[in-house]
């Protein structure tokens, strides 16, 4: 019997969204019953993350412990969390509850601790990078955290928010030139992996054909980890 | 106040995610919070359906009635359904709820007579054309419904069952020329619009280059329908 997997979402929807297609693409399954259970907390009444982190906004805690409460009581045997920078916040959810909260931060630092790498570059937004969330997780793991330059922070803002959050997906007009040259130089600075710590991110190196098998998504990886975490299996293809 | 939505799923796993990107994609909303709060129960232990009404297969019933107390339970104000099929046993299930099930056969039927359309074809799995469900929808919007050929019934099930579930998406490898040919004869025999019936024959149609704006795809209908019910705005450019 697979264990029920319950994804607090609504960080943003689209996220979680890609998450939960994600998981259905990468489980070993002929037919809908073979799949895994799944109930999903589209919860967007959850305020901004980076708002709260960053700048004094709402306290997201309250919205996100409600959704915690209300994949339990639905029957979620474990949750997980498709935004990097929520999981700020989880130490304090969790009290709450009584399920696990699997989380894509220590799947991302195990996953890269597996593949042997001992230094990785965390690619994501100011309000991730500046929480610590990440240089706090590979630490555990014994893997060092690099950064990109104050420039190459802002060329990766821009992609984010002026690129790819507005719907900007054509390869021609993205700026190839200057995220190849960053990923050369971060991993000419030693990163044998660099990480996708936004969910913007994978499909921007995807989109300018930069991604190779030095590039790690975490989305992905907490998907697999969700998967055999229900006690299903993985499509035999996947490799982290 | 935006009301939550409950997506009944698991019917498959794909196509619940479909109905979920539809309804965030459709939605008039710039920020994570002006989107609409979904719940969403990918209940894949509820059985074959096509199975049950064809083949006295396991009963859905139990099953979907417990997706719909779950979704109830946890603050769905209404709860939407992305399988045509699973519509058959939905007469049962509301009977276990108080809150209401928005019906994609009703709100197809709905928007074909909104568009003046006395002439429908419906083009779905031989289960769903056997269970006169779209009949009896269209028959009450005063909508008349026509039907393939018992050979283009065959190869819409081919093009169901033998390509798009099996993944095979090269627009070069679909029968292209035949389908055409199906659809121009369904228009010529009076047919003014064709009702994508099966969560399948969207993509198929689309991929082929067929698809026009006689073609009505219920999962569009249903996600439009939901976000009005939900109170929200649908986006500017979105058309039935």
């Amino acid at each position: 019997m697979l264990k029920t997997i319950g994804i607090m979402g609504g960080m943003g929807p689209a996220a979680t969204a890609d998450l939960m297609i994600k998981i259905i693409e990468m489980t070993a399954a002929d037919s809908d019953q073979e799949h895994i259970p799944m109930i999903i907390d589209n919860n967007t009444r959850i305020p901004d993350r980076t708002a709260a982190i960053l700048s004094g906004g709402a306290d997201p805690v309250p919205e996100m412990t409600a959704s915690a409460k209300r994949l339990e009581a639905a029957g979620a045997d474990f949750i997980i969390i498709g935004c990097n920078t929520a999981h700020y916040f989880v130490p304090k959810v969790e009290k709450e509850i009584s399920i696990p909260v699997v989380s894509m931060l220590k799947e991302t630092a195990l996953a890269l601790r597996e593949k042997g790498v001992k230094c990785a570059a965390v690619l994501a937004t100011d309000g991730t990078v500046k929480s610590g969330l990440y240089a706090k997780a590979l630490s555990a793991e014994g893997i060092e955290d690099i950064y990109p330059t104050d420039e190459q922070q802002k060329l990766l803002m821009s992609v984010i928010y002026d690129y790819i959050k507005k719907g900007i997906t054509d390869p021609a007009k993205l700026p190839h030139d200057e995220m190849l040259i960053m990923a050369e130089d971060l991993k000419s600075r030693g990163a044998e992996a660099l990480i996708m710590a936004c969910t913007e991110l994978p499909l921007a190196f995807d989109l300018t054909g930069i991604i190779d098998d030095t590039c790690m998504d975490p989305t992905r990886v907490l998907a697999a980890a969700a998967i055999r975490e229900a006690g299903a299996k993985l499509r035999l293809e996947i490799t982290m």
